[in-house]
């Protein structure tokens, strides 16, 4: 009997023969990277695979080996004898054909997420590991599958995105030892760093810098803020999907220990994202103040019939007790 | 008799008592980092050792366990038997005191840069490792001395330093190797990922904002050019070695072939950064034009008696045969 609960994912693969790879929904580089490699891992053995999304992939990610075949058109569900579901840190992240998709037997789970909400029928989940596609390469060596070059490059992709390019916490040894097997089959980790990184349009470039324009510091230099209300986006061209990454700027100033960016990507609507350095700093304390969540040092909230300016105050009040000298 | 370079320069470095560890001029983080760590490996094997460097760590580095170590008075020459050259590409690059330090016997050289300029007595020269750090990690390995974790820390900087974390082309599968083996021995990637990356200044920021709201697009957006004059630095505080890394963001631009900075860190005299992305586009020859240097991808110039506005227009003249299009 196989324990291991990478083992038992594997023999429920192997067994199945008509197989639909899911992910959450707004999926991330992690999330396509692992759909993308799941599909072309079970072809490789046989299987028939339908790879499904809500929405069309993200210009973002378009680059990945295979992901116009993500079809955003339910298939026959009944026509399936296995569900993977990658990447979902609960059920509701499957989006709006939850239900249906459930009721596929057996519903497999394989997750990275600290926090997951059980659900489906047999799970391998690991917060331990920085990303899902970790473990897949881990799950397509259980399978005893070929890792084709390209799934390399998918799976190298949802690693690089959901760590930074090995820089967040959740990196460990493991994480460089599938990194090397990736390059190993081939993977440029140039090439992917250049997709992943150096894709910005000059709206992006033009809001980023407007934005920073208007940073502002509190506390001695602990609390940065950064702001982009709606007309930013008019006036630049740029998508409120275009801020990616902004919140890391003011983060990286030396003196900064908390970073709040405040989002109008709505008239009235303003999402606010906190990040923070070390274990001394909870910002997900202070998000849960504002009926949001998160992790210690990465947190969020949304409010509606508000402005950029009032939240702004009432945010920074929130947040001054969190660090010394205010 | 051992063959290898890496064994030749293992086993000198095993006869030796007293050895003086040396690095280039205007040291980075894979020098500093390649050269703290050597000198701990040798310390762990009983040798006395003294580390030399011309000028005070930059700020930039002064979080590597030891650094304060590096003294800038040259030593008593004549006391040692044995002296090691790491990361440095030719013996120019030792500094004012080359002709000094190379009479110690035998002097070893240690370097992964293509275009190396043999001097010394014994060498280890890899091009295609990705940084001296990776090999000084495999010389403690030949040598059977204990890795630290602070020497594991230091290598570990080094590596991720001139790999832009594992971003760059010079990323191999040997590099990933080394890396999970640092980080076996305790090493945490995102402590040192803050260290080398979020350690941005106030006054650096605000330059960058600056800078980047000058962005000038050429050539159906083929050619970025951005540009730093001498009151940019006056007007924001920052220094001119601040400016490093900023010419990553034009180059980042998804239409962009090729990125110029123009800078001018005194009055009159301009110097010229050039990237550019893929084979295609071979800015090394562009710098030749302008009697400078370097690499296909990465090279540079310097212009005295000269403004922006003067250098700009000519360089873009030289610069446009380069893409298609304009």
């Amino acid at each position: 009997m196989n324990t291991l609960p990478v083992m038992e994912i594997a023999a429920a693969l192997k067994q199945a023969r008509r197989v639909l790879v899911l992910t959450h929904i707004h999926p991330d580089g992690d999330a396509l990277g692992s759909q993308l490699a799941l599909g072309m891992v079970l072809r490789g053995l046989g299987k028939e695979v339908s790879l499904f999304g809500e929405a069309e992939v993200s210009h973002l990610y378009d680059f990945l080996p295979g992901a116009n075949e993500i079809t955003t058109e339910l298939p026959d569900l009944d026509s399936f004898d296995c569900a993977v579901a990658l990447d979902c840190g609960d059920a509701h992240r499957l989006g709006d054909n939850m239900t249906a998709l459930l009721a596929i037997k057996p519903f497999l789970v394989l997750d990275h997420h600290a926090g997951h909400q059980e659900f489906g029928d047999q799970r391998w989940v690991d917060p331990h590991r920085a990303s899902t596609g970790e473990m897949v390469y881990d799950l397509a060596v259980a399978l005893e599958a070929d890792i084709s070059s390209e799934a390399a490059y998918c799976l190298y992709t949802a690693i690089v995105s959901d760590t930074g390019s090995f820089k967040y916490s959740s990196t460990t040894a493991e994480t460089f030892r599938v990194a090397r097997e990736l390059v190993l089959k081939g993977v440029k980790p140039a090439e992917v760093a250049g997709k992943l990184f150096d894709n910005y349009s000059l709206a992006r470039l033009r809001l980023f810098q407007r934005v920073l324009e208007g940073l502002s510091l509190h506390c001695n230099g602990r609390i940065a803020m950064i702001s982009a209300p709606q007309r930013f986006f008019g006036e630049t061209g740029a998508a409120p999907q275009d801020t990616e990454g902004f919140i890391n700027y003011p983060r990286a100033l030396t003196s900064v220990k908390v970073a709040a960016f405040l989002k109008e990507a709505e008239a009235g609507m303003v999402s606010v994202s906190l990040r923070s350095k070390g274990a001394t700093y909870d910002v997900a304390k202070v998000a849960a103040m504002f009926g949001g969540g998160g992790h210690r040092n990465a947190a969020g909230f949304k409010r509606f019939n508000t402005t950029i300016e009032q939240l702004s105050g009432e945010l920074l009040r929130a947040l001054e007790p969190l660090v010394e000298k205010c």
